[in-house]
């Protein structure tokens, strides 16, 4: 088995949160992630849903502030946190910026020196951590996936690239087009070189142009969100992109909404109970 | 009108969760406080729940971490949390521990100096911020009033001194006879003095042994928080006070629980519906 330590394990709603430390091969360093483990897997295996996590935060902010337990205890769904960038690494100018390096690895796999040393994000949430929660806890291989900002195009775009993985899709507050917002740009750039073909595959919008989408899409948006209003997350585009593409998208505008866990928080039950649906199918 | 600044808000399960800055005559420096007012506020008095927060903590916590604004938001209550202790000040030693000065004021009247300067949180959480948001927002003048820890004792203080002020109190792993224990010694002795007759009238469990209580008193203690093992909360004390007074007492001792924001979120509800019962009688 691979190694998994335990960091610490506090009681929440009748199960647990736990988090672990293991060495990840995909990120080359020593990673942090969060499990929910609702009451009912004490004794039978619960699907999961994955939660990526958006910039500058770790794999602890949607485990205080979302208020997500309730319901996954209520439900019996697990819940996987994984940070969002490698950790404890030190290339040039990693720590400089909140929208690029350490907090902000927009679960690519990066190609570009020296950022692909490390900078496998995708890999890792895909893959190697599936592979590691699978093996260590009492789950039955049932998934879905959600995100917030850059972990919410970090759910469409694992979601629409591992078709039949997830049984479903959600997403606060996407980054729905990062080909074509500043935070997309200078991280697409950064990771994968100035090639925007290369982008492509990284961009819900164009994954959908491409391929459509075999898997329910639900995605709620703030109307008040200041990061909607300068346009970096272009939940029109993720519109236009599946209508072009006759795939069917829950798309909800919330009057009033910003894009704090507040916004989160007002909604999050709704999500869980979707995926709790399908993962029941 | 006393002046109020509005310093952020934020829509939250319909309602709004508010930040004011203004400056406080009882504790003579600019404080912040948030406000949670739930959907129903607009057009209507709401009654209000007071949350006195733990030590190191601001405004701030509770609101992010506890999970309250569903429930809240359902039944039709307003949630007021100040700070912990006077801030923008820098007494001698104000800073250097989490334990006693700044997000420690354990809501009370300082005598000694030079906290007697500032140090009045009882005064601040009773009287000038009760005043503050009757003026300022469409409440109904019914209060109940909770908190953690630091909070659960300045929250059983305060109802216990203003007989017919609150319709109920509760509180999670409150510290319930800071004269008996490290805590309270280092925060009483520090603040009143080391003379500990003048401690007993900022102690639960000797206002309920000279006066008793009129109201409803339920507390929540989780057996797996290490400062309940260590001596620290003594609920055992309060209810042996409660007992030798002749006070009704919901106890209610959780299995597994810790001191963290995880077991309030767990048992807020209960809590608010308990609160919310009372107010509404």
């Amino acid at each position: 088995m691979s190694d998994i330590e335990l960091v610490s394990a506090t009681k929440s709603f009748g199960g647990w949160l736990k988090r672990y430390k293991h060495h990840s091969q995909a990120l080359n360093c020593e990673m942090i992630f969060a499990l929910y483990l609702p009451p009912a897997a004490e004794g039978n295996d619960v699907p999961l849903l994955w939660w990526l996590s958006g910039l500058t935060c770790t794999d602890e902010n949607f485990m205080q502030k979302a208020g997500a337990h309730r319901t996954a205890a209520e439900l019996g769904l697990a819940i996987v946190c994984p940070d969002t960038s490698p950790r404890g690494t030190d290339l040039p100018g990693e720590h400089d910026s909140y929208d690029f390096g350490s907090g902000a690895g927009f679960y690519v796999n990066a190609t570009q020196s020296p950022w692909s040393q490390h900078y496998r994000m995708y890999d890792y949430v895909t893959e190697e951590l599936p592979a590691l929660v699978q093996e260590h806890f009492p789950l039955n291989g049932k998934q879905a996936i959600s995100g917030h900002s850059m972990g919410g195009h970090g759910a469409l775009v694992c979601a629409m690239k591992n078709p039949g993985r997830y049984t479903s899709v959600s997403a606060f507050a996407p980054i729905c087009n990062p080909s074509q917002c500043p935070w997309g740009e200078k991280a697409l750039g950064g990771y994968l070189g100035e090639d925007k073909e290369r982008w492509k595959a990284w961009d819900s919008c164009e994954l959908l142009k491409r391929s459509g989408s075999p898997l329910p899409l639900m995605v709620d948006q703030g109307d008040a969100d200041n990061f909607y209003r300068d346009g970096q997350l272009r939940p029109e585009a993720l519109s236009a992109a599946c209508e072009e593409a006759g795939v069917p998208i829950t798309l909800r505008i919330q009057p009033g909404y910003d894009h704090s866990y507040f916004f989160i928080a007002s909604f999050i039950d709704d999500h869980l109970r979707y995926h709790f649906y399908h993962l029941s199918q």
